[in-house]
């Protein structure tokens, strides 16, 4: 592995180095983030007693130069991870899909960032301000509305912390590559997330709380509604 | 492995059998089909020679009882898989934030599907007949509108078929579990994909064809607005 040659650059490793469309590689850590700060999911990958590859969907947030992970600890991966795991965590929004000229060209654009490396399950001493973490990024004011953890729901919480360490990101953008020709229409449609608006539970007589419209533009601004710019 | 009771059910293995929140696991055929056509990518997850695990979105297709995957072939994944590969394949559609009385019991809505199996190169002969079906499911009637794969570009693409004979669905839908309390804002937040309009390239002189806006619409209508009733 080499190293960073500074902390605003991702590092080019066996690993990183995209061999498809090479081009669509950024090495920017400011475009990781970017993707990383607007997805809600991460699909995460690790290798299961036997060897088989499993892949689940976990919540995560990031904080800083690492990702926090939460979510189903089923397929084995929270007793595989007690003393750390080598996993690789992929993020992709998928932006919109590209009429080319031809379908071999044709493609879909997207923002996808892959992390490699080993996950350490959080220790119990700082698992509060983890899951503080990744609740201020899913549901941002939400800690203050509500009671906090118990030491109970501590206890039975798992959060994995995933350093960003090395990363590799990929970003299609636009329309197609080539110049547009007679007699064809070529061009592309954009597809993007949207929040909706709040649904209280049956029987909520409780005025909506500030977390709530909070989450609600917090979202409406990170998916946008064009093509991102990165 | 334990055979599937008939065509209409998934079967339950080790592999497929969801370990947290077992209530959400869903084993109807209809349900798996439900969440493959509506998403676009599937993260994909292999084990790399030397052991270490790669997740890849590739865009897929499924065409009856299998799905037929393109993608990147980055990662070593078409290297790895001449002769069949191990590998899962998971599609996760997010649809939402839910506020419960605790962040303990907050959690995401969202549609997953775990598909495990061995996926197979599709041979040569039936090359084009697989990526029309890819085509005719992302951009459906651009097959018509546009000159057909050459010998050259056949050759150069990579497609994957995976049977679904081993999948795992899991969803989560609408408010909270637990019935709302005095005091206290309860209930989600839906999020859904949203198709925008057709940008033409720039240059572009020839109308919309008819794969345009009709790929708006099915993606119109496979995303929907409000909360999925799987």
């Amino acid at each position: 592995m080499s190293a960073s040659p500074d902390s605003t650059t991702l590092p080019r490793t066996t690993e990183t180095q995209v061999n498809r469309y090479k081009w669509l590689q950024r090495d920017s850590r400011a475009d990781l983030y970017a993707i990383l700060d607007v997805a809600l999911v991460a699909h995460v990958g690790f290798v299961r007693d036997g060897g088989k590859p499993v892949v689940i969907p976990m919540g995560y947030a990031r904080v800083g130069d690492a990702i926090l992970m939460h979510g189903s600890t089923g397929a084995g991966l929270n007793r595989s991870a007690k003393r750390g795991i080598d996993l690789v965590a992929t993020v992709t929004i998928m932006d919109g899909l590209v009429f080319a000229q031809s379908l071999f060209d044709s493609t879909l654009n997207y923002r996808c960032a892959m992390i490699f490396g080993t996950a350490d399950p959080v220790p119990n001493a700082e698992k509060e301000v983890a899951i503080k973490a990744i609740s201020d990024r899913l549901m941002p004011g939400r800690w203050a509305e509500v009671r906090p953890p118990s030491a109970r729901e501590l206890a039975a919480t798992y959060v994995l912390r995933l350093p960003l360490d090395t990363a590799s990101v990929k970003v299609r953008a636009g329309g197609p590559d080539d110049t547009a020709a007679d007699g064809i229409w070529t061009g592309h449609i954009p597809i993007h997330s949207t929040i909706g608006a709040p649904v209280p539970q049956n029987g909520v007589t409780a005025p909506v709380p500030a977390s709530v419209p909070g989450t609600v533009e917090q979202f409406q601004t990170s998916f946008g509604g064009a093509a991102p710019t990165l």
